[in-house]
C-alpha cells in the first residue's frame, strides 16, 4: 500500500527501524510506518482560540491517523520562538508550524495575502479563493521559495476596529494617534497620519493602561475581553477594515510533506480543514457571548466607523496594496488574484450572506 | 487497540474473516479490521454540488483511513429512492445516508432545523450553533429517538429567493401564486395566501415552462443556471427567506456508529467537517461566476425583495414556528435553542462579517 511511500521522507521512528530489520513477517501498522511530526507554533500554550486550535488541530492528525503520525506540539518558546518558527520549519529541524502567515511579509509581500490584508476577504471568501479559485496554487508556488506547504488551519474571522479613548468621526481624528496595529493594516494607518505600533499581546494593555499608545486593535470580544482592554479604553469600533477573516496556516516543511503518500497527505490537510472551521466556530460562539459581556458588564461603548472615516481607510489601503504588489511578478500575481476572487464571491456576498443577514436581523430586531 | 472495538459492529468483511483463522502471527492493518461503510444518498449521481459533495466525502472516509474502511456510496435509486434513505439507515440496511435532514420534518419538526428553516442561520452561524452552543447536543437527542447519528457534511449557503414572472412589489403579489417551495418556507407562502407546490427538481423546469406554476426556488445561481430557469422566468429575487443556509448532514445508523472506536468516530467526523467546509467554498466560487453569467448572458434581471415584502414574510414565520414548537418538549427545546444562537451569533454579525461586507463592498463599489 501507499503506506510505505513515507520512507522516502526519511522519517521512521526508532522503534520502528528495530522490528523492521528483524522480520519479513507482515507487521502491525502501528510499528510499521510511525511518522514523527513536530509542530512548533507562534502561540502561547493554551492560548484561547489560536492556541487551542493549533493544540486542537495537533491532537486530531495523532488521533485520526490512530498514532501511526505521531504529533510532538511545542509553543512559542517552547522549542524556539514563535517568530522563529519559520525558519525552522523551513530548514527541516520541524515538520510544521502553526501560525499566521502574515508575520513572514518582510520575506515576500504575498504571505500577507494568507492571513489578511486590509478591505481583504472574510472567511466564507477566503475559502472560496483558496479551494476553487486559484488561491492555494499561488500560496504553494510563494511556498516553494521558501521550502514551505501551506494549508488552511483556523480563522479569526472578521476582528473588530480596535478600542480608542475618543470618537472617531473622521479621519482627521486618527491624526497623531499612536495606535498598536501590525501589517498593512499599521501602514494604511501611517498613511493616514497615524503612528502605527507593533506589540506582541502581552504589552498591549500595560502600554494602554500607561497612555504610551492611544488606542488599540488586538482580535474581537472573545480574546478582548480576556485582555481586559475595556479597562483602558471605552470606545469600541467596527467594523475592523484591517482584518476581516484572518486565516491561520499550518505551514509544513515541503521535502517531508512531498514524501508523505497521497493518503498521509490527505489526512493531515483533512484534520488542518477540521480545525479551519472549527476554530471560525468557536471564535463566532464566543464573540456574540463575550460582546453582550463588554456591553452590560462593563459599560462598553461600541461604536461604528462612519463612511467617511472608511472611505478614507479604502483610498489609504489602495495605495498600500500599490506597494505590495510592485515587489515582483508573483506577488502582482497573487494581488490579481484576490481582486477576483473579492469581486466575483464579494459580489454573491450582496445577494446572500451580507443581504440576508441585514434583513433578517432588521426584520427580527436582532 | 480500539481498532479492535469495531467487531462490536459486527461489521467484519469477508477477506479480513478469513485470514484472521489462519495465523497469529500480527496482521496487516488492511486485513485486520476492515470496516463496511455503505452509504445511500438523497441525491442523483454527480449532481453538482450536492452530489459530488457527497460522493467526495465517501471517497475521503476511505482514503484517509487508507482502505481500512470500505466505502461504497449509491446514489438515490442505486439501492433505495431518495426518500428511503432514512429508513434504509435507521434499519441498520445500511450504514449511513447524506441528504438533508429537513426531508424527515413530517416524522418530528425537529430536523428542520438541522438543514434550513425560515429566517434561519447562516453557513457561520449554523456552525457556531451546532458545535459550541448546544446543537448538537439535541440534534443527537432527537436521532437517538430515531437511531440516527447526525453530522454536518455540507452546505449550499444562502439560497435565492426564487424566479419569478412578474416583478414583487408588495405581499399581495404573493397572493394566488402557485410556487414550487417545500418545506417550512413553503408554509409560510401558504399563510401570505400562495399555493406552495413540492416537486422534484427534475419536473421544475417543464411545470414552470408550460405554466403549471408561476414561480419557483431552487438553490442559487450555480444550480439554477444548470437547470436553464432563466428561460422561464426573468425576475430572479434576493435574498430568500426561506432557506439561509441549507446544511446538509450524514446520518448515520446509531448503534453502528456506536460500536466504532472513538478514533475512527473521530475519522469519519473530520470526513465530514472537511466537507461541510469544502463544500461550502464550491458553491460560493461558483455562485459569483453564475450570477455574473446569468445576468450578463441570459439578461436575467436581478431584484431584492423590499421591506414591505420581507415583513411580511417575517410576520409568517413566526406563526409557522409556533406549530413547530406546539409538536413537543424535544421540538421547543430546539427552537428555543436556536433562537439564542441567532440572537447571539446574529448580533455578532452586524458588527462583523454583515457590517464589514456591506461598507467594505460600498466603498470598493462591488
Amino acid at each position: 500500500m501507499k503506506r510505505r511511500d513515507f520512507l522516502k521522507a526519511g522519517t521512521v521512528a526508532a522503534g520502528a527501524a528495530a522490528i523492521t530489520a528483524a522480520s519479513n513477517l507482515p507487521k502491525p501498522a502501528i510499528a510499521q510506518d510511525r511518522i514523527e511530526m513536530n509542530i512548533v507554533s507562534t502561540w502561547p500554550r493554551d492560548f484561547p482560540g489560536l492556541g487551542t486550535g493549533a493544540q486542537r488541530f495537533a491532537q486530531r492528525v495523532q488521533d485520526i491517523s490512530d498514532g501511526r503520525i505521531q504529533v510532538q506540539y511545542f509553543a512559542a518558546g517552547e522549542r524556539v520562538g514563535a517568530f522563529d518558527a519559520f525558519d525552522e520549519v523551513a530548514s527541516g529541524n520541524a515538520q510544521a508550524y502553526h501560525g499566521a502567515d502574515y508575520y513572514w511579509k518582510g520575506r515576500h509581500p504575498g504571505w500577507a495575502y494568507y492571513t489578511a490584508v486590509p478591505f481583504g476577504l472574510t472567511y466564507v471568501e477566503m475559502n472560496a479563493w483558496i479551494r476553487f479559485m486559484g488561491g492555494q496554487e499561488l500560496w504553494d508556488e510563494l511556498g516553494a521559495e521558501f521550502g514551505i506547504k501551506g494549508l488552511p488551519c483556523g480563522s479569526t474571522g472578521v476582528q473588530m476596529g480596535g478600542w480608542f479613548n475618543k470618537e472617531i468621526n473622521s479621519a482627521d481624528d486618527l491624526k497623531g494617534l499612536k495606535m498598536r496595529m501590525p501589517g498593512l493594516g499599521g501602514d494604511v494607518l501611517a498613511k493616514l497620519g497615524a503612528s502605527p505600533v507593533s506589540l506582541p499581546g502581552g504589552q498591549i494593555y500595560e502600554n494602554l493602561v500607561s497612555g504610551s499608545i492611544d488606542a488599540t486593535e488586538w482580535v474581537g470580544p472573545w480574546n478582548d475581553y480576556a485582555m481586559k482592554l475595556y479597562e483602558a479604553a471605552k470606545y469600541y469600533y467596527y467594523p475592523g477594515y484591517h482584518e476581516p477573516g484572518s486565516m491561520l496556516a499550518v505551514g509544513m516543511n515541503k521535502s517531508w510533506w512531498e514524501g508523505l503518500s497521497a493518503n498521509d497527505q490527505m489526512l493531515i490537510e483533512s484534520a488542518a480543514t477540521v480545525e479551519n472551521d472549527v476554530m471560525m466556530s468557536e471564535f463566532n460562539a464566543n464573540n456574540g457571548a463575550y460582546l453582550r459581556k463588554l456591553i452590560q458588564e462593563q459599560g462598553v461603548q461600541v461604536r461604528k466607523f462612519n463612511d467617511d472615516v472608511y472611505d478614507a481607510f479604502g483610498e489609504a489601503s489602495a495605495e498600500v496594496f500599490e506597494e505590495a504588489r510592485a515587489h515582483s511578478d508573483l506577488a502582482n500575481r497573487i494581488h490579481e488574484s484576490f481582486l477576483a476572487a473579492r469581486a466575483d464571491v464579494g459580489g454573491w456576498m450582496n445577494l446572500a450572506d451580507a443581504a440576508y443577514t441585514q434583513q433578517r436581523n432588521r426584520v427580527l430586531g436582532v
